[in-house]
């Protein structure tokens, strides 16, 4: 278990850190970035690709370890892009969940999975 | 700006609490949030798609605007993911840091965006 | 119903023309249309996204013709990424299904969904 | 070189063929297949993911031949989908190019790269 717990602040720091020491931010256009978290995110879903639903409500343990470390590499690419766009993650989620709370009222959305858009 | 800074486990729970209220567990199976995140980082890409690399290092405040949001969804899907597979994102993230400086070592990985693979 | 019958040839001498129209090769380099490409793929896949696979074995009219709008997108993309390769899709895909009869031989995939490197 | 030139028809039947003998529709929903062809389709763009779109315009061969094995897979799920979903490819795309003939017209579209909902 790691002893250390990331703030996206202190995670943005350590990728910061870590790819100056590289020289890497001459790669690290946000367009490159996005291309590498929507890749990232193809190889997080890979591992779904012929589970039923039934079947990804009890993933066998070693899938589970494999969707864990792309979901991992999803979220180093988001802190990072956040970084280069100098979005503050935690404020954006605060935002989106206001939008979506009035987007899909309890009473309209409640055991539907419809868009807002068709509700 | 605002007022709320979430960590992964508050994040967590707001998002447990938006669903439970709309009874939207039963389509949050792990293989329909691994769907859903790798639409939302599709929609991030398509800001993007006609970019070039160099515009994209001094993206418009309204192309901004839409890729934070996007980061947003990416986020709290991810963030609903690992509820529903028992992954500690902070634990993950650590751990595939780790690991990427040890595929990554700086003498070796300086300036160059080989894969380790390659490397 | 149409009355052209596309080969993969006339298809894409018609993009190659629409595009040479519109004076839109300066914006179709490779990683472009690759980028394109993943997005059109993504916004297919956002039909399936809280479609259950029962469900997505019937679907309705209206959600097909969409499917079937973002498979033309797919298409187009993946025509003009081949012309700009020099890619002969017919023969790749030719080659690809030698290798796969290779990979999942008959009587060792028969009925199973895994990968062949587990085989 | 191949001696055979597939038709989206002769195509789709090597592919049902295929599926047939290993006993493998149970698992080609339509939604199975396009969480696959979005999979392949991250993969293709995986080859771009630290290219400059400059280095896209001459690309290793090796690069070549792994982006056209990937476009392989895009392609053979994509008429497998097509197959599943009853869609005529050849006149999906079609349509798909009348519709976009309308979206862009020349002198509106001529060397700009803008959404035809912002032309």
């Amino acid at each position: 278990m790691s002893d250390i717990t990331y703030s996206f602040e202190s995670l943005r720091d350590a990728l910061r850190a870590f790819a100056a020491e590289r020289d890497w931010d001459q790669f690290h256009s946000a367009k490159n970035l996005a291309v590498a978290l929507s890749v990232e995110a193809g190889e997080l879903l890979q591992n779904f690709q012929w589970v039923s639903d039934e079947q990804s409500k009890a993933l066998p343990r070693d899938i589970v370890a494999r969707v864990r470390d792309e979901m991992a590499d999803v979220l180093l690419y988001l802190v990072r892009l956040a970084d280069k766009l100098n979005v503050d993650l935690s404020e954006a989620a605060h935002r989106k969940m206001e939008v979506n709370a009035l987007r899909y009222p309890v009473d309209k959305a409640r055991g539907r999975s419809t868009k807002y858009t068709d509700l």
